[in-house]
């Protein structure tokens, strides 16, 4: 099933169930908010699902059209946002772009970053940045969203605990990321609020490209109209989300709700393009010495999506103009 | 006033007001939940002082005695921690005990990392943690809880947005830290749950204890029945609550619920004695080369509270016996 939250004035949306082909809604009857839902999943889950089955077949009787402008994220607020880097690719890349080494633990240990969840774009606007000089960047990533998981879980049981899916434009100021990782306390400035897409969906409606704790499908990045990049996520993720998942609860237990990010989707094969703008400009570097590409200005518009081997949009598309932030 | 949480089953407790000497409490009739009050404080937080201003003078009808076991975390779970260490004393020692140097830049730039938020532990009970291999430690704060703060807001009006007080003892594993901090991505597995005060309280509740952004009294930890240090959580504070929540907010709004921690409460007098086991082993090794007290071993109990000056216990204690944690 398909699952997105209305803008209703409030903080949280109301939750709908929504049809798989994204152009029909209803309002769910089981929970009022997502975050709801996933408080009390085996119970609500099963009631969702006939929803969305209903609506499916036509039959559900307040459906109604649905235009992604009414959407707020699907969490619009969460508990947890924990953002691995699980495409070593995109590490090696980045890290040498600011004259950082790889340490070859980076390919046992996972990096996590504890990530701001107290609020989340709505999947489709504007973004706004106080000031081009930070160095505007995207990074195109798949994420999963956890029930409850006890502390100190195995990646072999993590499974259990994914209960949905989506995809996320981690917002990146690139300029702000040296000094603040120098510092050792993790991204803060560097990473303000992301933006989830319209829809969130559990793993079956993936199908088999759901295997192994990964999504194998490629993720579409387009910037100002044009093709950006669609590296495979399935390919080259180095840490599954079953690991990534294992790797968070190492200590502690995850509310439920918690997203686990996959980091910026890369693949080794250069060819099929980037997730984030560090990455083109890293290969610029590469071959002529110094990047040309400069980061995004205001009015750059990023668009992050989706498609079934059938070619049908999976989550809806996160798509956003940068602009000036005034208060 | 001073508001807390009674456990309920649910995920985020009934929100309670609690008399000033912590001894009786009503139900709130505002609001259900703390979370929800902060959502709606210009609404809720009249009719919480009118509430629990009838409490303190015996005219609450449905009040109750109050026994610290039946509290959740006032916000048993929130959408945001963020952690500063602003008292410079304990980032020098600490540092020092690592090996790490300390920048110039700290003295102007604030140290804030994001924490974990999905859950915080009751303030009395059990800390369970999977190994004493971890270097099970404590970090006794001062926090603040906001309402919604914009991006961008400046120090001098950041005031405006403090809302409440309150304790943490950041559960800190500290043999987990340095391998942690040299991946550069902050603290995710050497800082797992953390205890918060049985109450949080409106800064008028401190009196001319509160000025300046700062909560100028001591902060008094006790480990297994002794005392372990008072230090002054009013002098060595570098940054005042007021320029971490502005730091905070550089790059993105704060949503309300946001709780900002001080970091370890620490002197550069340190004859008032510390609030975490690695200050303590960092002034050995200092004297001795070598630290001889060891991290706590599973069985320790820590007591972290503050009073007025009139001695009276301002947000109650926080109480935790350190254990091994079983599935």
């Amino acid at each position: 099933m398909k699952l997105a939250s209305l803008k209703n004035g409030g903080r949280d949306g109301a939750l709908v169930v929504v049809s798989r082909d994204l152009s029909r809604a209803a309002r769910a009857a089981a929970a009022p908010t997502l975050q709801a839902a996933l408080d009390d999943w085996d119970r609500c889950s099963p009631l969702l699902r006939a929803q969305a089955e209903a609506l499916e077949q036509g039959e559900a009787g307040d459906a109604f059209d649905l235009a992604v402008g009414d959407l707020a994220a699907p969490l619009p607020r969460a508990y947890q946002f924990l953002d691995g880097s699980a495409y070593l690719a995109h590490v090696e890349r980045v890290r040498r772009a600011r004259g950082a080494e790889m340490p070859p633990s980076f390919l046992t240990d996972p990096l996590m970053y504890q990530a701001a969840s107290d609020g989340f774009l709505p999947p489709v606007g504007t973004i706004p940045v106080a000031s081009e000089d930070y160095g505007i960047d995207f990074e195109s990533e798949v994420c999963v969203v956890t029930s409850d998981v006890p502390m100190g879980v195995g990646a072999e049981e993590a499974g259990d605990y994914v209960q949905l899916v989506c995809l996320v434009n981690d917002v990146s100021l690139r300029n702000l990321i040296p000094a603040e990782l120098a510092k050792g306390f993790g991204f803060l400035h560097s990473k303000p609020r992301s933006a989830l897409s319209p829809v969130m969906v559990t793993p079956d409606e993936l199908g088999d490209a759901w295997r192994d704790g990964k999504v194998h499908l490629p993720l579409v990045t387009t910037l100002d109209g044009e093709r950006f990049g669609a590296p495979e996520a399935g390919v080259d993720m180095q840490f599954s989300f079953f690991e990534l998942i294992a790797h968070a609860a190492k200590t502690r237990p995850l509310a439920a709700g918690t997203i686990i990010g996959s980091g910026t989707v890369a693949n080794q094969d250069e060819s099929l393009g980037a997730s984030c703008m560090a990455e083109k400009r890293m290969l610029e570097i590469i071959r002529d010495g110094k990047p040309t590409t400069p980061f995004l200005s205001f009015g750059a518009r990023v668009r992050v999506e989706m498609f079934d081997r059938a070619g049908h949009s999976i989550f809806g598309a996160i798509e956003h103009a940068y602009e000036p932030y005034r208060r």
